[in-house]
């Protein structure tokens, strides 16, 4: 191409030194348009920065830049109206040059001086992380509330704590549903010193050695909305660690939404039957006409295994690498799309089987209304008789085997087959004898399953997801 | 729904059980049709030997056999021509059999007797997975008979075989063509391992136990060319293994890929010079216009490390499944299509841009016009003047550091140097000299770089494949 | 060094290149012994073999020969008194090597000519996996005999089957067990194809280009027991696929064993109550006298997920890696040995408990007494009186979801109840009435529930691993 | 057990309710002292803590507490001297319960009270973590502080960077460097997010409801050094994020550690020829006399890989795990220690690599003197004289063309060839000649390669470290 005439169809942003296009087969691996063409309204933006940036380092003067500012709207809006559909282009940046070109004809030329799509991807896809991010936090934060709220609603509900899936101390429904409320906390902080580092802005890096005309990248960063600026052009255009950042905190998220599921798999289980799903969080069997499945749970869990993987991806996509951009990281994209969907899919399911929630109190009751939960409570109050611990804890375990072996419960064991354990459950004590509820109060420590703790903890964590 | 009329437009495959539609939260996780609608084929011609064994059976008479095929080849047809682009089903079985009831009315509800789309899905995917690897393994046949093809033409060449990324010993640019076309060869075996045990029909499984109606699973077999049936409906029903297994198959195959990747984008920088990609396999840089990227080849090792994480994922899906169906498995074919897609984009890519290969034969032999090559070789002509190899090793090398604190290369050594460094590298034989090609031609062990067992290994190439 | 002294105690295999030792803190990074000194027995196998090569090749003549031989065998013996035990030396070759040279002095020298450590740490490493993988072969037969030993003694037991946690339909105990038997039979015929592409001798490669001696690679394979010999040099020293199928076929056997953990964890729940662990196999909490947990089953589960990782760790190692030896390698022992391991902790335990288990006939039989799992059945029975299987299901959905609105199960609603769902309830055949018995047995089809074809899956199953 | 005597060698902490040991093949499994005792220090202290706790809260009293922290101080002694090599016990707790009970009998049995090992090897992992997390800190610190001297003894010579492993442009050896300062800054940033997460309490936890004695969790905090109290004790001894974490965080470090070692292996090979690395950080080939391997990089490339597979080992250890604890967690140190040990190795390597490195001023020199890297100053100098960037870009694309036609750089061409490819680069401004110093000191951008620039990312990079 000489002189300044636009180009036609197959618009490119290189190709002088070539002969030819590249072959068929090398667009279909190469093309990126398909997977970043959801950075574009990132792309028109930052650019629109570019625009002002070029113009204050006087690449471009005044009209030019309000010329290629009023273009890159207009092609903003045909964007917004589909001009990225089936469009033939490499990738999102091209298109929009395209589309540039066809709107303020060779002024389009412009607009790339002194940047490279290096830092421009980097750019537009930073900006777009930094937006849906922050929206998940937001839906996270949701998810949180939904719990909180039925937290409020079942602090007077108790249930067997699980360790080894065995029934271990009877806990308030409420404790349980918090402990998934502190999980989800953490992966909001996560996710917020994730995003902190996500925003910093590359753009002004060129290719790898800084832009060849002296913009202003402050100007560009308040522009963009940036915390900071990278310090140093190579490591911009090559650093994906915020990639591997957030794929990792998507994927911890969804290890914990695994974790919700399976406990609440379990506890709607005919066995367990502690909870009922809500029937529009449910699906049913092409066979058996009985079933109501939680395949919303079973998802989140599978999800959270393709995530798991994701981060190994995006590791090893990094392994070895040389310094500064290589074609490899095109596939950042690849994996921070799939992360962020992977979450925006499996947070409101999640968030509305939580608030839909009946729980069964007969059941609950049937369940804690067992000896064996306080075991540690008996043999507590051995210690209180001042009995070793470990020696209280021998003559429970004792006790515990003798009424199996008589095929009772503890509490069934006369008086005197107490005392035959240990001279501590004897006269003038006698057996211990703790329910539930009196074994979930004397947990008054801070953390623990008194009601004064768990109406404390609700206080903590509304406050936390006020902030 | 009483009595026999059609389902209406939101057809599902359940639902008697249930008040009301799933919520469309949960929709939007659970449908699969935008991920299994590639398994239409495989879903039409599944029901189709299904609606067969179903009359040998006796649950359907001959007519109504005759019916639903008819009806069956219609929706084919229509998915053919495009019935299935936003269509609002749930997941590919359902769309069939919504088709089905469009085409032959209530009768369509006959055919889903005896059967689950649990063993339905896993027949369809694993019929798509029978034919497609079948395909892939054809791919990389191609490539490795590109290999084979530039290994004929490259057989006089010379280049430094490299360990640590440092110069070891001359080979024939063949012998190192020919390394890769052995790890593919051991991709195509792995595969085709893989495949026998994909080859395992699941159909007749049921949701869990078995077909309710004892259709004849042999004659199932046959028709939709398994290679046996499987033995526990439970087992079959539940059974991931063969997506782990491709999945990891091409994963591996990815990393030769990477492998091979690696060497061309190193031989062809400005530092090594071996050999230049043929441009239409090499793309440019937006703002650096004397750039050609091999960005096929940094794809393929990015892909390489996507797979690798995927197998992690597959692997993690089923850690700790109950034995039978769980919705995570829906996740299966999410990977496989990811894993077979990569392959079909980077197999094609390498194979022509292999074939597209042009060496730079001045560059290749001044790299192996190089003393510090022939090192081992100095050393094993002294083993074969008597000495032990381990004091030759030494001496050698004692000898280079000798060169390098004069700055000149071993061959520019005078004689009295090389005899200080070792009795037997003096009078009456004197210091020996190797060149590259007597170095590649004394290795006619089986396996080496002599010219014949290049040559034969060439034959032994070509006989695999041909296979 | 010059002359034939005997190195002194810093023995190295490499050095007169170097003016100094490597530093320690990289000593310290690259010291290997500790891992591979297991390797020790495959290490003296490999040089013996290899002197014998030696002398073939006339490259020592038959004195050296019964030299070295002698001398490794005194190597052997006092590597197997404990020689290695915080032995100083690099790797298994030095330590080797040394103790050589204090056997029979210079002449130890000799051995490594035309050897190369890549290609004897590739022999030794595929040697032992070769043994360790025919071993474990037989560990998961003895899993599966003990499953099939369980199931021949559970055949009139039933048990819900289920997918998604929920009941699905009546299966028999032992066709539950049998379910995991096919999986393991899969994990033993990976194993199997792994193996044989393992017994490929790398040995004769050197150190990239073939050995500079004729050595005669088939006496080599003959007389260590490999199946075949590597093609190519280069390939040969490079090749680690053998350690990521072996490290990916552990990692799915990792997912089985954590599988049938899980039925295990679940089924011996206090909510399920199926089945009761051997109290050997289990172990109880310092806090909770009551509890008695299963460790085991635990730890496999966990285990599966380490092992997950470690194939994309496997993978990740090889990506991006140019042909040929790279150091990088030397981490393949690392993930083959946790692999190995992992396996032959989990599989004994796994074995014992299974032999272990008794089942709580009564908590079974009231688990399975269940209308809900003959849904199924009922609308099969549906069908048989003519009804499209689609118009059955929703109608037993409903008669379901009406039972459940008042309170009942659906053999407790009334006949017209049933009636008002679909008339084929109606007069004159009336509600059916299935018992689980009876559901088991109807399904005769091939790899069903019936006591036919369990019986017949169990004869399969004892035929295949007494193969 | 009945009355106070002291356990012998086989203590437990459980035991009561079994009838026996655990069998030997679950003990294997089960047993953890081989991998946590490097805990002993933690747990000692956690211990002492506790007794204060359990003091202030009434459980035992002064003369109790005075002898179970002299006790304890005598253990710790013990075990410094080596009493945990080849202990018996199941683990660390049990360890060191075991040898309090030798140093003060029965009492020793008090301290257990309202603690579990749930809480108590959460505590103890995290209290290691956060000290070993702090020095590894430090580590990256050093190495920074290596990199940077380096950067300041080579802000004059210059080095072409790369993208695509393709010549781009000219920067600063010192530029190159710093730009993994940076990215080091970031991984000591995600430490330091992570360890402030790890550095919440969970002791008084409990089993998983809280401890059954009024413990004051503050006085355990300020006596530990946390930062923060667990919110819920279910979710204190379930929660590993904080491994999950530190292994992401440690491998993300390794992804660093292995891009800036392919970036040294690659100058120092022959081919680039940029760097030398020290010989101490070197090692040879036991085969080829002349090798010197970059070993300790090609290590820390390898170890990168496997810390990937480990962060999706640790979240598919996590993913579906039922809230609370159960025994998969254990696995959670194999983990972190593997990761922490990694880095411990990999980063005084790199450290001291980087110190060692010596520069060869020719060829970098050599490289830099060429026209292809000034290609962009070329389009720049377009852009300056008015051309739109797109039209120059493809102008000089064009250039490159044809000297590459003619086989000539760009420069060599003749005036008109420049003017032919377009009218800007003819008369009067002629052909631009950029030489790489001039192209580096136009990059006054921020983060760019000007003179200015580097100093100030220097100083920026010191005060960064210094806090």
């Amino acid at each position: 191409m000489s002189g300044g005439e636009q180009p036609c169809a197959a618009h490119r942003l290189w190709g002088g030194r070539f002969s030819g296009a590249p072959a068929p087969a090398l667009d279909e691996l190469n093309r990126s348009l398909p997977v970043d063409r959801r950075l574009w309204e990132e792309d028109v933006e930052g650019s629109r920065a570019w625009v002002k940036a070029l113009r204050e380092a006087g690449v471009i003067d005044t009209e030019e830049a309000a010329a290629l500012d009023a273009g890159l709207e207009r092609v903003r809006e045909r964007v917004a109206s589909g001009a990225a559909e089936d469009a033939p282009d490499e990738d999102i940046h091209t298109l929009v040059e395209r589309l540039l070109y066809e709107e303020v004809g060779a002024l389009a030329g412009k607009l790339h001086s002194g940047r490279s799509r290096n830092d421009q991807v980097a750019t537009d896809t930073r900006l777009w992380a930094m937006r849906t991010g922050e929206s998940l936090r937001g839906e996270i934060a949701a998810l949180q509330a939904a719990l909180i709220d039925q937290a409020e609603r079942t602090i007077d509900l108790l249930i067997p704590a699980y360790t080894h899936l065995r029934r271990a101390q009877p806990v308030r429904v409420a404790h349980w549903l918090l402990a998934h409320v502190w999980a989800f906390e953490r992966d909001r902080e996560r996710l917020e010193d994730a995003l902190r580092r996500v925003a910093v802005l590359p753009l002004g890096s060129g290719a790898s050695s800084g832009s060849g005309f002296p913009v202003d990248r402050e100007l560009l960063r308040r522009r963009l909305g940036f915390r900071a600026i990278s310090a140093n052009s190579l490591d911009a255009v090559g650093d994906r660690d915020w990639v591997c950042e957030l794929v990792f905190v998507s994927a911890l998220t969804g290890a914990h939404l695994s974790r919700l599921a399976e406990d609440l798999i379990l506890y709607s289980s005919e066995e367990f039957g502690f909870v009922r799903l809500p029937e529009a969080y449910t699906t049913g069997s092409s066979l058996m006409p009985q079933k109501r499945n939680p395949d919303g749970l079973e998802l989140a869990r599978g999800k959270a295994a393709l995530l798991a993987g994701d981060v190994a991806a995006a590791l090893a996509l990094l392994k070895g690498l040389p310094t500064g951009y290589q074609k490899d990281l095109q596939e950042d994209k690849t994996l921070l799309f799939r992360a962020f969907d992977a979450l925006a899919l499996m947070l409101p399911v999640t968030r509305e089987t939580v608030a839909g929630l009946t729980f069964d109190e007969a059941s609950l009751a049937a369940a804690v209304d067992d000896d064996m939960l306080m075991a540690t409570d008996f043999a507590d109050e051995l210690v209180r008789r001042g009995v070793p611990f470990r020696e209280a804890h021998s003559a429970v375990g004792t006790l515990i085997r003798l009424a199996e072996e008589r095929g009772v419960t503890p509490r069934e064991l006369p008086p005197d087959a107490w005392a035959s354990v240990h001279p501590a459950f004897g006269p003038p004590a006698g057996p211990p004898r703790v329910a539930a509820e009196a074994s979930v109060e004397s947990r008054t420590v801070s953390g623990g399953t008194a009601r004064q703790s768990v109406t404390a903890q609700i206080e903590a964590a509304k406050r936390t997801i006020e902030v």
